[in-house]
């Protein structure tokens, strides 16, 4: 079970940190805070328990052995969330390894013209199955994309319903109407859930499914972590925690989380992290239509590689970061250090350890010399990384960002501020 | 030949921008500030002149066709250089398309023991070069590594002097009394180039010669920044343009440098650059020793996909970043946008337009909406990404980086932060 470690705010100054009594203070507001999320009608922690996980599963059975690629035509929350799953849960050298029984993915989430040409190097048309991403249809790069690829499957006269899929607006929408002309698969995108949000639902599921992760497990670790997102009990409710004391350090000036997993396989949730934290918290007005400008900058970082790019800059810059450590206890190998050098004094203390006691030693280090400089730190720890410890840590971060817009009184759910390069792009190219 | 686009600076208000007064308000320093760095005795500027050239080629040649895999046994500024390069030069999918006639690269920048087990599914050890990079020889985490996979060798009975190659100091350390004990090839790290400013020396260019980047290219790139870094005069020296903007703008309150290129290529460059600017500008200490906390904290971007994941925060946010946004005119690919609904009218802006287009139409857009919200950004313009315009990238950032420090009296070329969590992870080590 995720649990999360917050003991390091309390060793720091009180400008730097929070005393137990701060980060209790705010545990009365959790009921009203609820009921402010439900009030905003949104479906993040209800689509755990849709009914479209039978028909997945039905698909990857039906699919099994059919594809070597899956090729998944999305970006940010279309994108985001499948390439952390399959960072996280598949080989870490996934797609250079002799074929296994499940397709490979390759997740474009650019139009650089240059991923276009090359990815047909490595993957064979007649093998591939692209999945297309968008709840309007209209998102121009994912459109741009699906025209493109789609062009490619019918010169080489391939079903476009055996080389299709789309996962769009259930009812309406580009995508709805040329699947119901064409006959290709589709699932839905709830209504009421933003794309940074969606890794629970078809946009996360179907992908993941298809490569042979676990999504029921999956959706069990976020069912059991939605279980204490909705609990008043400040003790079991690990995203109100979390969300608090982001909160109130951000008013103590630590305006930048840096999210860094001591894990290599959870380099990619960071960037997950990024866009939900950056667009649901990052906004101009609050709910009363004031000018607030609120936001916490996230970046994302990883442990031990960023101690040697990083640290320098957390341990003696600015004071302005909180620090979000993932730890994991079960690294998924053990490996020993084989000594080739007993004798040499200043590396003695490599003598008679593993990698696991290494990564996990100078997480210890790190977290300490950030204390001694007073810069605030905590963790969260998971037993290993598995489908159900990445549930957690998915549905963790949700809520934790749900509560944080009701802390700074903003809507968590939108995301006005991205309009204004969509109109002007759209502009530009009519202009040409 | 690379250029720098200042002009959105003058449209945003002056609270948030340099007006072209003050823009070259700082030129009359250049002179003064290049005798400090010449003071500070660094040689990351002249090292592009050693003579190791040579001696490289012919290692690449002499290994042509050895090894299919070269492994980089590295961490931070021995890691990410080549990262760098081998991302912005090689294919997009380099290391899953069927062997070419240079060797893969993995680059091992991590000490999680699923690294060490896992990348042994994809080499064959009696084809693989292992190259262990370490100035001292005694980085734990490099150290270590090496220790594991010669080992292998050993177990396998490879010969050492043709698995391993070592990159160090040229006349002591642990790796250097390896390499003389059993006749293995070292190359070089010199003594007054730190490990983030050393791509330019064995370091980066072993590797990416042996993987058939030219090599020479890139030097001449970094010669022809070289000369714009050491010239007096402000219109030529783009480094010390890009500095002055940087602390001026810091000092408005910008202490959020976003690298953000449009190409997918790119990618790479911002996490190389993140540890250039984190590690020397992140100072406690000013030249006199007075306490100041400095630092400008980069994040990592890509254009177009974090325009989904970050541009909410950037427009909406708090006012506290200067944007840099790499361009680039020729993107390698020329790639028409089949448009296959030439009557839906929503979609009427992408009718006879390339990902070119595209691409390059969402940056302007992108950088306009900035502009708009009152946000200053900059732009880098290359022609294409090639070794050359890579060196000339290099470059720009490390004499940048080098005028920074001075800009704010410290030395950019030491990292004193990062020694205590390396004295508590040997303590906690030797404890167990």
């Amino acid at each position: 079970m995720l649990t999360i470690d917050v003991k390091n705010l309390t060793k720091v100054t009180s400008a730097n940190g929070l005393s137990e009594t701060e980060m209790a203070s705010k545990n009365k507001l959790i009921h009203a805070y609820l009921q402010k999320i439900e009030a905003r009608g949104v479906g993040f922690y209800k689509t755990i328990d849709a009914p479209w996980t039978e028909e997945i599963l039905a698909l990857a059975k039906k699919s099994d052995r059919k594809y070597y690629d899956v090729v998944v035509l999305g970006i940010g929350g279309s994108s985001l969330g499948m390439l952390c799953l399959q960072q996280s849960l598949k080989h870490l050298f996934e797609n250079e390894k002799p074929r296994s029984s499940t397709p490979r993915v390759h997740v474009l989430d650019n139009i650089d013209p240059v991923l276009m040409t090359e990815i047909q190097d490595v993957i064979s048309l007649n093998k591939t199955l692209f999945i297309t991403i968008s709840k309007s249809g209209t998102t121009p790069e994912t459109i741009s994309q699906y025209f493109y690829f789609r062009s490619l499957t019918d010169k080489a006269e391939l079903p476009a319903n055996l080389h299709h899929l789309f996962i769009t607006d259930a009812h309406k929408g580009v995508l709805k109407d040329i699947a119901d002309r064409d006959g290709i698969k589709t699932f839905p995108i709830p209504d009421d859930v933003g794309g940074r949000f969606s890794v629970q639902t078809p946009v996360g599921l179907v992908p993941a499914a298809l490569i042979g992760i676990d999504i029921v497990e999956l959706l069990k670790g976020m069912r059991a972590m939605r279980d204490r997102f909705l609990s008043d009990d400040a003790s079991i409710n690990v995203p109100f925690q979390l969300a608090s004391l982001q909160y109130q350090l951000e008013q103590k000036g630590k305006l930048i989380n840096v999210l860094m997993p001591y894990s290599q396989k959870l380099i990619r949730l960071a960037d997950w992290y990024r866009q939900l934290l950056a667009e649901s918290i990052g906004k101009k007005l609050n709910d009363k239509g004031e000018t607030v400008n609120v936001g916490i900058t996230p970046i994302n970082a990883l442990g031990v590689t960023d101690q040697h790019s990083q640290t320098q800059l957390y341990n003696e810059g600015p004071n302005d970061k909180l620090f979000i450590f993932v730890e994991v206890e079960k690294l998924g190998a053990e490996v020993k250090i084989p000594h080739l050098l007993p004798d040499n004094e200043a590396l003695g203390y490599l003598q008679n350890i593993t990698f696991n006691k290494l990564i996990n030693t100078e997480k210890k280090a790190t977290e300490a010399a950030y204390t001694q400089n007073d810069r605030p730190s905590i963790t969260l720890q998971i037993d290993e990384v598995n489908a159900y410890s990445l549930g957690e840590l998915f549905m963790l971060f949700e809520g934790a960002t749900a509560f944080l817009g009701e802390f700074y009184g903003i809507n968590a759910f939108d995301q006005p501020g991205v309009e204004l390069s969509k109109i002007l792009t759209r502009e530009m190219l009519l202009v040409k």
